[in-house]
């Protein structure tokens, strides 16, 4: 199944994508896709009204609105550091022991195609097409990987928008250069685990003005999203809707000679295999 | 004015405290003390219907009912790191050139006298009494912090409490030590600016087991409160009901030769001048 939200920010109407033209509105029957939506079953509950809806033809087609991320604000997301070996090494970083972990304010999240906002005083906005897990169960110390599968709702395509001098030469901790507005386009859909044949064998792109910049795959990752979610379920309690942003593979603007950053105007596209295509505008700061 | 919330986890009553031993209840006037109650003008708005009450006798006696965070799970907790001058020389680090930010999980939020729980596998969980900051208007780019005040609903006292292994030792980002449940006990009371004369000049204690541990006061702060939110408004846009734990005085388990871990069955007790005491028992792993 595959989740979407469509309508003017903060006014989303959740909905479930059928194919690239139709969708089934599932507003009369879920408020929105947040954390009360996941914790009461998520999209399992779905799979019956949908089908019922489909069969009778009870499909829209997809106008111009807007899409919006494809779940609601959540209670926290959640960030994995240095997750692909080649990255680590693009950075001049040793590859990590265990996961890295930091955070974005859950403010940061937009939709797949709304702009990204350059913050004032930045010099240094740079892009990373992450993997992004959505949790669907409350969460804690898991007894190993294997059991993460079941905490897992779906997954989303994610620009991790990071400022590089804010994250690095400002105090110490990453989340300071990661949390300005629009720091975290998500979408267009979340695709639950049935949908993705193997997780741990995505293509993922990121394209600047048409250039390619980042080429990845999901299986040079150093912690899958099953480790990932063991791991971090020992050091906190993950709620329903949590977003974890798994981390990028090489090719950020930071790791090319000369470094590459963001500018008003430039136009960043993104995909993942079975989490579709992503388009942002690069605007200047408010 | 004092904000509180009582009763069940999850189901606590908003209340304003009158003095030791009454309150008016106000839970028919607001849902809670939460993102929407504080953007929609917060505490100010209840100042008329509460001095009614208080004038026609309408309150009621405190009786056993647990006292929860006086906020409800704020959508960030920030934190800022060594902003005391002292603090920062015992742990053996630089007095920062500017505020050092980092995150704990919203759902570490628990009650000023619920227990404290020892995450699993941990050896060096430790205490921190600070100064919180509740935010009550949505925030971002303030010109200068003679402006933060107006963005601050009020003062709550925070334990930030921290697992320094998990901070320090394990990957180098300090959120990992700082979410595990209850790691954030808040309260008894939120007290709007005007309760307090001068947010400067606030004592801090925090004894365990009855010894005093720590011993501080507001005065000896690298960042005061406006100058925090000001800054903080630079990066990341602030939501009304945020919480900001604005960094501790001397005296932490790490920071004692030789160092002190809390053990279960420990008792920390903390207060702040005109914020309340609290008081937590340390309990097992889960």
């Amino acid at each position: 199944m595959l989740l979407m939200r469509i309508g003017a920010p903060g006014a989303e109407k959740p909905v479930v994508r059928v194919d690239d033209t139709r969708y089934v509105d599932v507003s009369d029957l879920v408020t929105d896709f947040d954390e009360r939506f996941f914790a009461a079953g998520g999209p399992a509950a779905l799979a019956a009204p949908v089908a019922q809806r489909v069969a009778a033809g009870e499909t829209r087609p997809f106008g111009t609105e807007r899409i919006g991320a494809p779940i609601a604000r959540p209670h926290q997301i959640l960030c994995i550091g240095l997750n692909y070996r080649d990255h680590a090494a693009e950075t001049g970083a040793a590859v990590p022991d265990e996961p890295i972990l930091f955070t974005k304010s859950p403010n940061t999240l937009v939709g797949p195609f709304d702009d990204i906002r350059i913050p004032r005083n930045s010099t240094k906005t740079d892009w990373e097409v992450e993997l992004g897990i959505v949790i669907g169960t409350r969460t804690s110390y898991l007894d190993s990987p294997a059991d993460a599968a079941a905490a897992i709702a779906g997954y989303v395509l994610v620009n991790d928008v990071s400022e590089r001098e804010f994250q690095i030469e400002r105090g110490g901790q990453w989340s300071k250069g990661k949390s300005a507005e629009t720091f975290n386009p998500a979408g267009p859909w979340l695709a639950t685990p049935d949908e993705i044949a193997d997780v741990l064998d995505l293509t993922m792109t990121l394209d600047v003005n048409g250039v390619r910049r980042q080429t990845g795959n999901t299986k040079t990752m150093i912690f899958d999203p099953y480790f990932v979610v063991h791991y971090l379920s020992q050091f906190l309690v993950l709620e329903p809707g949590d977003l974890i942003n798994t981390g990028t593979p090489p090719g950020v603007g930071m790791g090319h000679n000369p470094q590459i950053w963001l500018q008003p105007g430039d136009v960043v596209e993104l995909s993942i295999d079975r989490l579709g295509t992503a388009r942002q505008n690069v605007a200047g700061p408010r």
